[in-house]
């Protein structure tokens, strides 16, 4: 598959020049160890073992419109790698998770160092503390990345504005995902807004028009990779939701009932409320975010949603904004090898595969 | 004075232009009430009475390097004000500060918001979620005001690279402040870098060179203005330090001895702990971090501090660095008007005038 091979080399491109700009960057800091350590740190998250989707399509985007510097485009494109790390530092204080790719989260991190130096104070606040701070330095440094790259002027910029804006609605994403644990009552409309905005914006959108912008795409270009990548990324949500619920198999112990102890809101569950029996109803909502969740209830409440018929629902949906996604590539003007990567990535992306 | 003037009538113009920004930007975005009320959180949060000395000293390390355009400047330097929102927002979590310009500090706002709309889960939480999310829409703001503000791309460039590397250096700066509190022992080298970074860089020299670089300034004018920045603000946090410590008379209750209870590490403390005897050395070392500190107690140790002479040695070095500061403007090619608000400027700072 063209994909597969793309996405592999450029990944390891990606990463070598991550390598690169965070050793400079660290030897360009404050001659400080304690400096040190939090830079080093930073660049250890980095580097963890991930996918690089958002850096690789910026790439694609970047290329679909035309431009041809690969090397130039990967230098810009680690900067959607260091944001990245900078929303999952505060996402993970945000959701208290200890874990991140394989390792400790950063204020997991950071808590450890400081309890096992016996420094004074309080460790998790230690830890919480440092990666308030540690999210806003990756977010410093993804800058400095995007204006550093060698891109004219006027499009170094009109990136780095895509860049911010969808670093808001990103934020904007997180704040209706907040609430949606909070508020008692949330619907299906809500649920389509927090997809859009965390997901959908944030991984496949944003990187795909700050590439474009590169190289200056024309307005037609831009609408046809936004028109490409909201459907598409919507789908992927949804998908990850219903694996999220039934637990996917590689995620082991409680993290299996995750998704149903945090009350997480999504199409699966929206559409299942509105489907069932009034008593399953009632078994549904008393079941989302109940910290002290069975295995045996889980296990309960995956059946009746799956009785419910809304896990075909969801899985239709999916599929049918996954297509439209795809249909809007055909007809455009964007070339024709990331026209292909982009397609055979949204069934990638949907386990079509 | 022209300084109070200047100043006035600039801080004036910044909050009219950080209104009108904010607004515009309120209407962009995703049409939503509980986005709304995040955004118009942040326009409370910023638009609350502030100093705007960062944004003001943008401007005039414009005017300084012969820049005219006063409305596009203006425009620009709200950007150190949406900056400083992200910074504080940040740092009122950090120290779990309830109140901040004569309001709730963000997360103390979320909070009650939480807890007076009787929401589920945590009300505390919610409101540190909330700030940390808030604090990066702040950012994404910043960068867009000083992208959006008019000026030739390269120059926005070169400008917002500076900005990347005042956050990073006050980011720095921050990391060694968390530490200060935590390690045992702590050098008056220590001390010095966490004044550098955590003020000198951020609270003056970042916006000088912001500004600066907003018109092209020379290798010359940008060392000029470093070498006035950098002394004077390391001058003003030493006056800041001591009037912490002894207790500033507009600050009420506990918050007298916050810096004691803190355990901030300061040059007058530093100073203190080398010039008084070993029993004395004792005194302030078990009261510094101390929770339960008494106003006795605290009192005790005030005296201790102004008979070791340390005092009379901290104002002695302010003022030394302060002159040296406005040595560096004397023979620079910078415009004599700015010159004259820099050196009023400085001596203002030390409650000179």
């Amino acid at each position: 598959l063209t994909y597969k091979k793309t996405a592999d080399d450029l990944k390891g491109r990606i990463e070598r020049e991550l390598e690169r700009f965070m050793k400079e960057e660290t030897d360009l800091s404050l001659d400080d160890p304690l400096v040190r350590d939090i830079m080093d740190a930073l660049t250890e998250y980095t580097l963890r073992e991930a996918k690089r989707v958002r850096a690789i399509l910026a790439v694609i985007g970047y290329q679909a419109v035309g431009g041809r510097d690969l090397e130039k485009a990967v230098r810009a494109s680690i900067s959607l790698e260091l944001v990245q790390s900078m929303l999952l530092i505060h996402d993970d204080i945000i959701d208290s998770s200890p874990e991140r790719r394989g390792g400790p989260s950063f204020h997991a991190y950071y808590a450890k160092l400081h309890r096992s130096a016996g420094y004074g104070g309080i460790p998790d606040r230690f830890g919480t503390n440092m990666a308030i701070i540690g999210g806003d330095l990756a977010e410093s440094l993804a800058e400095k990345a995007l204006l550093s790259a060698g891109f004219p002027p006027e499009r170094t910029i009109s990136a780095l504005v895509r860049q911010t804006e969808m670093v808001r609605d990103t934020g904007f994403g997180q704040v209706l995902d907040l609430y949606s644990e909070s508020l008692p009552e949330w619907t299906e409309e809500m649920v389509a807004k927090v997809q859009e905005f965390k997901t959908a914006r944030y991984t496949l959108e944003g990187p795909l028009l700050i590439g474009a912008s590169l190289h200056g795409a024309s307005d037609s270009q831009m609408k046809a990779l936004s028109d490409y990548a909201i459907p598409v990324g919507i789908a992927f949500q949804i998908i990850d939701d219903i694996l999220g619920f039934y637990g996917d198999p590689k995620r082991g112990g409680k993290k299996d009932r995750a998704d149903i102890i945090e009350g997480k809101r999504t199409l699966l569950i929206m559409k299942a409320l509105e489907l069932c029996s009034s008593t399953d109803r009632i078994r549904i909502r008393s079941a989302l975010g109940n910290k002290r969740l069975t295995i045996r209830e889980a296990e309960a409440v995956r059946e009746i949603v799956r009785r419910s018929g809304s896990e075909e629902y969801s899985r239709k949906m999916a599929e049918e904004l996954s297509d439209r996604g795809i249909a809007a590539l055909e007809g455009s003007d964007l070339r024709k090898e990331q026209v292909k990567f982009l397609r055979e990535f949204a069934k990638y992306l949907l386990g079509r595969t």
